[in-house]
């Protein structure tokens, strides 16, 4: 779905939001054409590239995950779930790849790792999405199945924290090389700070686990592990009960972490990189900016078309709501399908939408 | 789900409808009770059982066809679907078989090979159903997921036919020992009609094909075999182009068939059978009196619970009509769920009905 040419820079009309988007040299390389710009990759969003293929329509997917699936694959990928139709029984990972099968024919292009911060229209009125990863989507209908909203780390609240993050500061653990020998502070009381404690361990030269109760959530094992180390080579030391309370640094480079206990009492923690894992959270993100009827963080559409205010903008699955809407997977295949039959005069608004059943349409035979 | 004791018989209150209901001795043997009666055992009423007991409600499925699966098994059970969610490819038999199985942990009951042909409303506002094998499904809430209708032959418009029906005329065959030596007259010229001649033609003693083309909507191979049984020992014969034209006998009991053609020649042939094979025709039957509100033979619903007029009456799939609706059978599935969440009121109606995932719904686990 990559456009062949991009002669000159998009003009834009108009902004949705609060910000005013700018195109930033829009190149071959980062400009995408599609009939269909769909934000989110769970579940009901992957149904959507079918509903969409199967009406002659290209598109693309934009998700904040590094993978398909959003909190299937994200959350309980393992999980079985039971009403889907047809399924006695499906565990989350698996609905996720038989959708992704379902998708092979229209060679879905999911663009991940990255979320949509702008909207934009052109002269023409297609809708001109930037994401975070400075990548262009132009489209003549977008459909929103953004769920609960993007995957979000839940941060410390430290004051000047955004100068370290990602120099020393990390919400999530890539190559670990970096922490050779190194002193860190991992924030947090569950399996991921855990898990990270007990595997830094190996290669670094002090980890402190900083928690602000006495009790952990993590597997009994792990934790006995960790207290073995504790007690043994002294690699891991405990800091509870204690939160983060102020961090201490220059450039991005992290020196020291002070942290508080219920008392008052503050402790200086002499450190390199601080790993704070305080779970995900779900945010809307900036498509909250967009203009759109919302109620409680969720986009008012009409359920008829699953149209929102937005002329060929459609909203689907947990992130919409109506009258009646209930909140489950099935209910946003069939959303997912209205959705599609509707973006088609969007899409081709010259040719009349004849229906098909799928056991006779000539684009998936 | 059998009612463990009737001590009297229903007093109905209200008949919806334009036949006042009679209960004809409701004893232990033909009555049922069940939270949820879902009419049509098609994919969306066997969902609904699905979504039903997920919610703690039992229910029976009454069905025109001796099987369950509605057009899926009846019409095109080979048939792949390419568009159910996470199926890459289904066939329609797998599909309903299974949806089946995704019933199994509620016990289905299925009530086959009867229609509903009267409902009634009794003191308590239960809704009483009488099926045209004479049995009573009181409940409290129902379904009508009956797609285009019930299924039913299509008669040939031959005065008086009606007395020899079930006796010397067929619609569909049962026992064949009953052909053994007789003359049948076999009308229609696709694949039953064919297909039916060239079985008996090997116990009947004389077989007429009439049909009013000169071609037939058969096989090659069955109509190649059926000429040469016709040249050879002229069991079978062609009655081509002519059609029914008049019955002749008397108590049901068949003496022979005049035929025409298109330039009003009568021939008369002797027969002691008349079985026609005009397809099937879907008719929506008695739910056309029901006063429900319908739209060119579909029943209007409110799409925010798919509840028609009548208070605890729901319709969905194919035969239910709103405002944007797309007949599909993911969207009959979604409309499963919205139906069976809102008959929950009328099954309990002091209880508040809590959101659970499936995942963690005790009731499957």
């Amino acid at each position: 779905v990559k456009i062949a040419k991009t002669t000159k820079p998009i003009k834009t009309v108009g902004t949705v939001g609060t910000v005013k988007m700018s195109i930033r040299n829009p190149t071959l390389d980062n400009f995408y054409s599609a009939d269909i710009a769909i934000i989110g990759a769970g579940p009901v969003g992957l149904f959507s590239v079918f509903q969409a293929g199967m009406l002659g329509m290209s598109s693309v997917v934009i998700d904040a995950l590094s993978h398909i699936g959003g909190q299937c694959t994200a959350l309980y990928p393992e999980k079985p779930i039971y009403d889907i139709p047809a399924y006695t029984k499906i565990s989350a990972a698996n609905l996720i790849s038989n959708l992704d099968k379902q998708n092979s024919p229209f060679k879905p292009k999911y663009m991940l790792d990255q979320v949509v911060n702008l909207i934009s229209v052109d002269e023409k009125s297609h809708w001109i999405l930037r994401t975070s990863q400075d990548n262009y989507i132009k489209s003549k209908a977008v459909i929103i199945a953004a769920g609960c909203g993007a995957f979000k780390p839940n941060m410390p609240p430290l004051e000047g924290i955004d100068e370290f993050e990602n120099k020393t500061v990390f919400y999530n653990v890539g190559n670990t090389d970096i922490f050779k020998g190194k002193k860190i502070v991992i924030a947090g009381g569950g399996d991921s700070a855990l898990d990270w404690a007990l595997s830094l361990a190996e290669i670094a030269d002090k980890i402190y686990i900083v928690h602000r109760r006495r009790n952990f959530k993590a597997m009994d094992n792990t934790v006995k592990k960790i207290e073995e180390i504790s007690t043994g080579s002294g690699v891991i030391e405990f800091i509870i009960p204690y939160q983060l309370y102020e961090i201490h640094g220059e450039f991005g480079i992290l020196h020291s972490i002070d942290v508080i206990n219920l008392e008052g009492d503050i402790m200086n923690l002499k450190a390199d990189y601080l790993l704070p894992f305080f779970g995900l959270k779900m945010d809307l993100g900036p498509i909250i900016d967009w203009q759109l009827n919302l109620n409680k963080n969720h986009i008012t559409v009409n359920p008829e078309n699953m149209m929102t205010n937005l002329e060929g903008i459609f909203a689907i699955g947990d992130v919409s709501d109506y009258p009646g809407k209930l909140k489950l997977i099935l209910t946003g295949f069939s959303e997912a399908a209205v959705a599609c039959h509707n973006a088609y005069k969007y899409v081709f608004p010259d040719k009349a939408l004849h229906f098909v059943y799928s056991t006779n349409n000539p684009i998936i035979l």
